[in-house]
């Protein structure tokens, strides 16, 4: 394909701000325009050139469009507007709510396979990069285990979750993977890790005035399921610190997996990421995979697809032969 | 597939021998025997149920064997073989002569496209699986620099070397990344690395009786090519010290990139292989490759191929919707 690939994002968020920044790295794609459900006049893009319109503007722009990113949420946006995007357009996704994959998978499969178009869902990193990860692990080393540590990075959800402690005025949480722990899974000693032995949370907390500080770290490191089984250290900070250290959105984690290819020889793979913008990662690797969705669409690949159906090739600007010369 | 994947093995070194262990792990794969230049009497294999045929013999087993797995070396064997087989069967290989690939490609998609097989080339672990993270990493940090590593691990061909020098008994080398460089990389810096400084040469030799130790060592260091570009060691040992401490066959390294995703928003993606036994973690990406081949076999997808072309799924002997919810 010569002519660039026509990309709409959808969605304006840090994800689909970080979508917009990608583009201008990648020079065989076209950003077309930012579709919002909010007021486009109120909606401040990086360039002033970038076009933002009403989401409803979609259904006029079918033919100037080759690929839609997907930059909303995976708990209320995602499982509406995947399907019914994956019904005009060829779509991508960072769907990452696991346990609702294969009901995801189902729904915008039906609607790309009738409408003939092509959907990658669940990119970005997790899913996405880690599950590759996973999966290439398992099927080469038949027999070992595979560990996926997350962190040092800040949660989202967790960072919610303590900014909704009565008393707390702000904060955020960091998931710290225990360094322990990954000692022992990379000298191949197959351990069984409970929740508290892998990873380790540390917060950041800014006070309500004549909030009771002992009162606010109790309700956190006792609070079920968010922070309960875990060791959690809270940290009192003024609004000053927080913004000055805690304004990055980084994140990263490693997939380990040991294993034995004969009684006593030990094999380890791992991969690791370092992230100090997750949005931004995330949305360069939403972008390849708009790439691949452009090629599947082009070729009549139709359907929805996970990062395990799309050959590593089609992410790439380059000619296969470019690639067997330059990269094999 | 519910039939064992019928595989055949072609030459039978320690990458053959890693082979037949693997296919031991994998109960969805059958071998039906190893097919070798030699006297077929005269090879030992792992299992004494394996069957051992002259090459010659394959012409009667077309109808048994799904895939054959190439177990020969690069430098005259594949490039030969690998044709000339993929004109009657699927096959797989490890061709590692990067130079040389383009050609080893042309050579494999015209025989196989002719007869309608399947063929993978380049599958292991460089080329392979640190060609994949290559590509992953180039197209999804579309700014950055990748480096590769390799190492701690033995080399063979430059332990070759070493032996042919006059005065050497016997001896081995091994190629160690600089943790220094490694550090750099990690750390953003985007170094220009030279060779002498992204990896030293180590050296474990046992003398012949009589020679001359400083002059086997300064004709080992000062060997163009193969030492002179790099910072060498040479241990002297005795020969019960080699056969006890160096019997070994590790290897490894990292593929390392590092990126930006705006002007000061740092990304790094590694990844790391650390073996105990190279010609066995060669022989399981042979064999997952050889999963692929059988698949897209059945498929009808012909021609040549490299792992830049396999949807990592083809690789796994689970079912897409097992992926779908077990890994993704």
């Amino acid at each position: 394909m010569r002519t660039p690939i026509r990309i709409g994002i959808v969605g304006y968020g840090n994800l689909g701000r970080g979508v917009e920044r990608a583009l201008t790295l990648n020079p065989d794609m076209r950003l077309i325009g930012v579709f919002t459900r909010r007021d486009p006049a109120s909606v401040a893009t990086l360039s002033p050139s970038t076009a933002v319109h009403p989401i409803d503007a979609l259904d006029a722009q079918t033919d100037d469009i080759d690929v839609l990113i997907l930059c909303g949420g995976s708990k209320s946006d995602l499982p509406e507007q995947t399907p019914a995007l994956a019904s005009v357009f060829s779509v991508v996704d960072s769907f990452d709510t696991h346990a609702r994959i294969p009901a995801h998978f189902a729904a915008v499969d039906a609607a790309a396979r009738a409408a003939g178009t092509s959907a990658i869902i669940s990119t970005g990193w997790d899913p996405g990069l880690f599950s590759l990860q996973r999966l290439y692990d398992e099927a080469i080393l038949a027999q070992g285990q595979t560990y996926t540590f997350w962190g040092r990075g800040l949660s989202q959800g967790h960072s919610d979750a303590v900014r909704r402690v009565p008393g707390v005025a702000a904060g955020v949480q960091y998931t710290i993977p225990s360094e322990d722990a990954i000692a022992r899974v990379r000298a191949g000693e197959d351990p069984e890790l409970s929740t508290r032995e892998k990873h380790t949370r540390e917060c950041f907390v800014v006070l309500e005035d004549g909030a009771d500080a002992d009162a606010v770290r109790e309700t956190i490191v006792t609070m079920p399921d968010y922070f309960e089984p875990y060791d959690t250290t809270v940290h009192f900070i003024s609004a000053d610190d927080l913004a000055r250290d805690h304004a990055g959105v980084p994140h990263g984690g490693f997939v380990i997996r040991s294993g034995t290819t004969s009684d006593s020889t030990a094999q380890s793979m791992e991969f690791r990421l370092a992230l100090e913008s997750n949005p931004e990662f995330t949305a360069s690797v939403l972008v390849a995979y708009a790439r691949a969705a452009a090629r599947l669409a082009h070729a009549g690949d139709h359907g929805a697809k996970t990062p395990f159906d799309i050959a590593p090739g089609l992410l790439s600007p380059k000619s296969p032969e470019q690639l067997r010369a330059e990269l094999l």
